[in-house]
C-alpha cells in the first residue's frame, strides 16, 4: 500500500477511508502480506491532517475522527504480516501508522516521533500505548513528554525502528525479506501470537471509542487549540 | 535437579510428576537453594512430549496438561532460588522451565526459545507471560510470532539468558556462585519480593487453570494439529 | 530544593512534612521547574530515618508513614519538571525520591539503590513500582530481589540514572540544562502526558493508602525486625 497524497501524505478523511477500503479489501483476499510505504521522496506521512482540525463542524471532525479509529484498529490487527517501509519523515499520525505494522524499515536522515506534545497538544491514549509497546515504558515516557523527533539513527538505537536501509531500493528489498520470512510461517498460529499481544491495547480503544472521539472534540475546539492550528497552518503555508 | 529421561528429557507425565514431588520436597524441607540442569550432553530439555499429545484420550490429555500446570506453579513460586544451569538444547517447554527459574546459564552453541508458531501451535499464555516478564513486550512480540530459537549468544544479548559459561565445569561454578550470593540474603523478604513479582503471572493461570486446559484440548484435538504431530513425530523416528 | 538535615538527610517526619510543604508551595506558585539535591558532600538521601520506626508508639508510626505518603504523591505527580542532581549515596527512600523525579544526573562513585531486601524488609510497593517503571521489569526484579545497590555508573547502564556529571558543577549545569529544555515545551501538554504515565502507579497507592499503612505497621513491630533495626542504629553509632 503506497501513501499518494501529495505533497507529503496528510492524513485527511478521504486518505483515511481509502486506506481503511484497501484493509478490509487485503483481508477480504487472504493478503499475504503488505508493505505500507509512501510515494513521495521526502515524507512517509505528515500526519494527520491540520485542515480536518481547523474550524470544523462537530460532525464532521467526529466522522473524521471516527474514521482514523477505523483504519488504525484495521491496521494494527490484521491477520497478515505488515512491514513500514519508512521512506521519509514521519511525524505524529504517521508515526501512528508505521507503529501499527510489524516491523519497521526506515532510510538514514529522516524524522520519526510522537511530536504532539511540541504542539501544544496531548497524543491519544493510543498512540502512547503503540509507543510504549515498542519502546518500553521509559523511553515512551521521555519521548512523549517532550515530544520527541528521532534521526532514523536514534530511532534504530531505542527500537523505534528495527533496521535503517541505505536507499529505497534497499528499503524494498529489506521489507520483502522481512515478509518472506513471515509468510514462511504457519499463517493461524502466527496471528493469534501477534493479536494475542495487540489485544489489551486494541480493547482498550473498542470499548472506548466513544469516549475518545469526546476527548478530541474537547481538545480539538478549545480556542487556545484552534489558535495553535491557525498559526501552524500560516507558517506551513508561508514554506 | 538434574533431568534424566533419556534421550532429550522430554516432558511426559511421568517426568512432571516427578519433578512436581521433588519441587514439593524441597520446600518442605526448607530447600536453601536449587540447580535446575540436565544430565544429557545435548540437551536441556526437548520440551513437552509430542507422545502425550499424539491421539490421547481426553483424559490422558487433561491429566498431563494438569500435572504441566501444578509442576510451573511449583517452580515458578518457590521461596528458595533457582538457577537454570542450561546445558544444552531448550525449545518450547525446556525454554519454559528455564524462564521459570530466577537466573539462566547457559553454554554456547545451544539454542533457546518459544518456537509453538512455527510447529503451528500458540504457546499457552503464560509461557508468553514468562517470556515477556524477562525480555519485555516487544522483545517477546517479535520472538513468539515468529517462534524464534536464539543460539545462546543472541540469547544473552537480548536478555533471555543472563550468562554464558564456557563448559559444563564453569556452567556448574557460575550456578553455585549465583545460590550463594543469594542464600546470603534474608531469606523471608527475598521470598516476599520474588513472589510479588511473579504473582500476576502465577494468579492469571491459578485462577484460570480450567480455561487454559480447556483451550489445550480444544487445540491438541483438531486434525490439523494431529496431521502436524504425526509428521512430527515421524521426523524424528527417521532421525 | 536543597535537603539540608546533617549529616545524611536522613527522611524523619519533620524533614517529610518540610518537604510537604515546599511542594504544596511550589504548586501554588506555578513553579517552572525544580531540581532536588542535597548539601551533603557524601550523601543526597540515606533514605527513612531509622529512628522513626524504632520502637515507635503506633501513632507515631502511622503519622511518619502518612506523611511519606503524601511527599512522595506531591513529589511523584508535580505538574513542572523535576530532576533529581544526585551529588552522592542514595539508599532506599533516598533512591525514590530520586526515582520520583523525572530525570536522574549522579555524581561519580557514589551508590543508588533500593537495599531493603539486604536489610530483611520488603520494599513497598510503590517504591517498587517507581524502579519497575524506570529500569523494566526484569532489571527490576533482580535489582529489588537481591536489594542491590548501583554504584553511579552501573546506575547508568541499566537506567536507573539518565546522566552522569564529572563533578557537583557539572552537575547543577546538567540538571538547568535539563529543565530549560522542559521549561520550553508546552507545559499544560507536557504535564498531563506526564501525570498519564504516572496515573496507574499513583492511583494505586492513593486508593490504597490504609492498606500500605497497615502493611507498613505489620512490618515495623515485628520482633525480628526492631532487632535488625537496633543492631543497625549500633552499627551505625560506631561509625
Amino acid at each position: 500500500m503506497e501513501l499518494n497524497k501529495p505533497p507529503v501524505n496528510s492524513l485527511n478523511y478521504e486518505l483515511l477511508e481509502a486506506m481503511h477500503r484497501t484493509l478490509v479489501k487485503l483481508e477480504n483476499e487472504k493478503c499475504p502480506g503488505m508493505i505500507l510505504t509512501s510515494s513521495s521522496r521526502s515524507t512517509f506521512s505528515a500526519g494527520l491532517d491540520l485542515l480536518e482540525m481547523y474550524k470544523p463542524t462537530v460532525d464532521k471532525a467526529r466522522r473524521f475522527w471516527s474514521m482514523l479509529q477505523n483504519t488504525w484498529i484495521k491496521l494494527y490487527s490484521t491477520p497478515y504480516p505488515t512491514v513500514a517501509a519508512i521512506n521519509g519523515h514521519s511525524p505524529a499520525g504517521g508515526c501512528l501508522l508505521a507503529m501499527s505494522c510489524e516491523h519497521r524499515i526506515m532510510v538514514p536522515d529522516k524524522m520519526i516521533g510522537l511530536n504532539e506534545t511540541q504542539l501544544g497538544i496531548v497524543a491519544p491514549q493510543w498512540f502512547q500505548d503503540c509507543m510504549r509497546n515498542i519502546i518500553g515504558e521509559r523511553q515512551a515516557e521521555k519521548a512523549l513528554i517532550a515530544g520527541r523527533m528521532f534521526t532514523s539513527e536514534e530511532a534504530l538505537k531505542i527500537g523505534l525502528v528495527d533496521e535503517l536501509a541505505t536507499d529505497k531500493e534497499d528499503l524494498m528489498q529489506k521489507a520483502h525479506d522481512f515478509l518472506d520470512e513471515q509468510m514462511g510461517l504457519p499463517p493461524l498460529a502466527r496471528s493469534v501470537v501477534k493479536v494475542g499481544f495487540r489485544k489489551d491495547t486494541l480493547s482498550k480503544l473498542i470499548n472506548g471509542r466513544e469516549a475518545d472521539i469526546k476527548m478530541f472534540l474537547d481538545n480539538v475546539f478549545q480556542p487556545k487549540v484552534q489558535e495553535s492550528l491557525e498559526n501552524y497552518i500560516q507558517m506551513l503555508k508561508k514554506k
